[in-house]
């Protein structure tokens, strides 16, 4: 019998246990994609205490919270932050077999080496003792980063970002690259004409056709260019498809006088917009991510007194297939796909995003990737399935591996969680006579798809 | 190597032979939703041999029958009891590796002793041993629950069924408790207008207005109140969706006067009916179910032979999200939304439905439960998906466990089943270091999801 | 540590082995589906060397060289075999965990007796290696075939198709039965009406209306038979509906003519043909098969350069649910639903098919088969996941196994790989004491499922 969460975690033979410790567990990590804040960064924040540190942003464990009874006031209300610590410890125990559990002791084991338990019990003891040592020094953001061998992040960021904590960091002593990501989902999807009056603010443009958007666009990507940028990003339930180019023109015009105009021609629309900053990336060089087949804001009451993501978004079961293929083979079609790495939420569609990657796979090794579990499907049954199904399908050896997509920064635990379980995937299959047993060989894989790659892929 | 159906079948490691043997397997069974016969319990009837006792009424069986060759004659036919057993006999060697090997053998252990495999050559020789205990008074319907030590089961029925056999089984000295579930599927389905005079019959109401039927409906709902009943049931492909309530009424008008609606005009209406109980099963503070996802009737020519609930039934793929999080949140928004159970039919779902329950969890634990894999899901790999999704998504520790779903008095070894593979799965993760090996938190883990929480969550 | 692809390969325990070894591995082959070509059987060709053996038509291997980012002409291009084999060389080492990985290697091993590990260094050598075996005549296309114990295999053909390759192999002195798969896609499909003209010059009749159309194709299906054929096959994204059989005369009217049609109407005329062929299939006594659930040539660019069945083919999402079971139902309700084998492409649909092909069985045991794990899904996984899911809602017993659906004559290992994963499972079960430990029930278990239940389910 294991002891709970020792050093050979996750790690079901001694093959996996020595590709683990000699050579996954060290290397450095690029965490191409997350929602850390650049200025806790620029300022190198230190959290009060472990409910700043966990709780302030983490509808994880707030969705954990309600699903156990606990009231609103204890997860995004006006109580203390002793209270609430106080709640999601009693939290706890009842998220046994949760993905939370096993991350909550990680960060506690490895960034406070606390190896209690967290419940009722413990709650006051461990909640003094690392709030204590969060005063210290080697606990800020920028330390906690480096504590993980932190080499280079991304960050997720508006293109109205002014980008000056991304600035502040390159300037400053930091050896951490911290490069934004260019995320233009309020400029594409429509939700409001205040936010196009933002964009023709920030780009001194007038901004009164669909050709003036896209030339503000243009000139926040070439501005995100220059600051390092080389990343996109973009979320969609179902991409949109396009029907008309002209019709999108027109579409425009009337939305942005704040008349009506119907789902359809708003589809085509963002189509239209979508496919034109899309070209740009390929034009840069960058590389476009696609997170698909969320709902948000599934909870109208909730939305109402809480706002979004909040913790009320959820898995769409909205055809993903047609939609996908008509995308991709459009910009290819005049070959201009940008490298490109595709995130699917509902499971249920592994093997059509698998698989769809590789249609359109041309001259670069690994160019369309089938992205790296995400969200719900970000544990270990979420991540084994990726693995193997990727591996079935595609080049698991050109695979550029895992990110947190995280607001937290304790949460790098889980790229250990990430190189624990794919090495248990690799040596299990070495002592099972499906892989070779040649150190070379599998030394290359480890470090290809934990670092490796993801150093080659991009262009930063 | 292990003998077949042993006494730690399904156990694969010692940390789970005890916590079945030391927790799970003594546990008094809350079996909340069945499909026994309450008229069976209020007589307590005995069975005359194995095949009134296994084969009167379960498609499960004909399935297999009919995919293994044999003639309907001898499935729902006119054949003797006799040679029906000899078919299912021979059936017997042929569903190797389907759950009905597993139950089937598992019942003749547990119920009658018998440990010979049943095929060809042991038929009669079972068929006689058992149906001479069936002869002792210890096999009546009310010995066979007890000696499964149940202690509450929930019946389905219909709303103008009179409740008669409950409130004689609850005068009787039957000390296990019977109640019923409202399901109102054909005052809802809109199947015939007979059906809406046979409501009105047993209310003394005039039924003209669709006020009229919810009155209707309201005082059945009262009445299994008084009887007892605190669970709603219904089951639908897909939830149907609300457009308008004003046409609902007039859609009701035309309906009752035998004209014709439309499609779309008869599913508002549903949803009208539908979301009016569900208030009403809010006010109660009773729980609903829900069952979705089945194609009922598949193949005509068997229908028109021989009716529905004959083993033509299946998984839909229609798709579920939408409608299932549009009728939460309608229900929420004006915080009317009982504590509920959602089952789903169609497995590539379980990680929508793991999700879409998180959305709506508020102030009770568990509050709305992904609920037990179901029908065709209600197998080893079934179980252990369903029991894997709501841990990586949701609260296993809060989980209301397992129930039936039968109209068998001999498959309450469905509980031992699914007992068996909880306990495996726990125990498993104790002994690969994933679950803390602490015997109270297991304890009551185990204790919990058996048979705890099923009694803490109803108002029963 | 078991050495890499050693004698007990993919079987995990004693019994797997003893399985395997005692009864599986020198059972013969009917391989009832796959896409050899006639003529190279029957001219018994030989490979110049093993770019022509192997990479002359594999859009597996051709997908993973893409992925691996190299140029299209050392793939499809007009590069020489042997630099052609370079590349392919050089992109095994990357298709670790891809079924790729194992086909090679086995397929080195069993066929030439090479048990390096293939990649840049070893290219060169065994190129040379292999190549010279090939010139011998034990590397016929026949003698291949034999060296699996290939009895009996069924080809793919084209209605118009005269079978002269057929009947030339039937006539020599090959023993083993060459048969003709017929498959009318393109007379269904309703692709070009240049393709109905071919039928009517090879049927030697006039075909103006859709009574011509199926008088031809009964013709040819006629003269199939005569030639040995028992089976049809043929391939839809999603099975076509039928609202109208006048409708459907009317549109074939116009079609013929040239004129364009609805899709509606277009869909409505492809399923009154293909149920005017699959009653004749019924007829006849036939076997027919369905391949669903497939997008072919998505990638347009790569569609112009390169034509069909170039490897950019994947996996669709369309519902299947419907269609399937109305066609099955319509079938069946005048009861000229022949025996029938139901592929799926998407593995989100499995249970799906596996339940519904369940409300259609009747009279003939296994008469609606789920069909093996198809193209993609053809690999450890995929291999898995069908043969439980078909264990856990049908009857495994009465699976007809294994095919190839390979152009390659060396793609038998894949009977090898089936045989022992299907081994393995059974092995599993046995030892855990979930499947009786019964040496005769064993033995009837394999050895139908890998040979007995195919010869006796087809009326070859």
């Amino acid at each position: 019998m294991k002891a709970f969460l020792d050093d050979n975690f996750l790690l079901s033979n001694r093959t996996a246990e020595k590709l683990y410790h000699d050579i996954a567990e060290e290397l450095p990590i690029i965490d191409y994609h997350n929602h850390l804040s650049p200025g806790d960064i620029a300022n190198d924040r230190q959290f009060e205490n472990l409910t700043k540190a966990w709780l302030e942003d983490d509808h994880y464990k707030w969705r954990a919270m309600r699903a156990n009874g606990i009231a609103e006031e204890y997860i995004t209300g006006s109580c203390s932050d002793n209270k609430k610590f106080n709640k999601w410890a009693e939290t706890v125990p009842y998220t046994l077999r949760n993905p939370l559990y096993h991350w909550t002791h990680l960060e506690l084991k490895r960034y406070f080496g606390i190896e209690q338990l967290l419940n009722s019990n413990t709650a006051e003891s461990i909640y003094l003792k690392a709030g204590e040592m969060l005063q210290d020094h080697v606990y800020s953001c920028r330390n906690l980063l480096r504590s993980k061998r932190v080499e280079l992040l991304c960050t997720t960021d508006d293109p109205t970002d002014d980008l000056h904590y991304h600035q502040a960091i390159a300037k400053s002593d930091c050896e951490i690259h911290v490069l934004p990501t260019f995320r233009p989902d309020k400029a594409i999807n429509l939700q409001s004409t205040d936010y196009i009056q933002e964009l023709s603010d920030v780009t001194n443009t007038q901004i009164d056709t669909v050709d003036d958007l896209l030339a503000a666009l243009r000139l926040r990507i070439n501005y995100f260019h220059e600051n390092g940028c080389r990343l996109a990003d973009i979320s969609f339930e179902q991409l949109p498809t396009l029907t008309s180019a002209v019709n999108a023109s027109n579409t425009f015009l009337k939305w942005i006088k704040g008349k009506n105009i119907d789902v359809k021609d708003a589809e085509n629309l963002q189509a239209f917009l979508l496919f034109e900053v899309c070209k740009i990336y390929h034009e840069l060089g960058w590389t476009q991510q696609f997170h698909l087949g969320v709902v948000r804001n599934t909870n109208t009451l909730a939305f109402q007194l809480l706002g979004p993501d909040t913790g009320f978004d959820t898995i769409s079961d909205a055809s993903q297939g047609q939609s996908l293929l008509s995308f991709l083979d459009h910009l290819e079609s005049t070959d201009q796909l940008a490298k490109t790495i595709l995130y699917n939420l509902n499971p249920r569609d592994n093997y059509l995003f698998a698989t769809a990657v590789g249609n359109f796979q041309k001259d670069v090794p690994g160019k369309i990737q089938y992205g790296a579990a995400w969200w719900y499907l970000d544990q270990k049954d979420g991540i084994r399935d990726h693995l193997d199904i990727l591996s079935n399908i595609g080049l698991l050896s050109r695979f550029i591996g895992m990110l947190t997509d995280s607001r937290s920064f304790l949460s790098f635990s889980r790229h250990e969680y990430f190189r624990r379980i794919l090495c248990d995937l690799i040596g299990r299959d070495v002592e099972n006579g499906e892989l070779p047993s040649d150190q070379m060989v599998l030394q290359k894989l480890i470090t290809d798809i934990c670092y490796q790659n993801t150093k080659d892929y991009f262009n930063f």
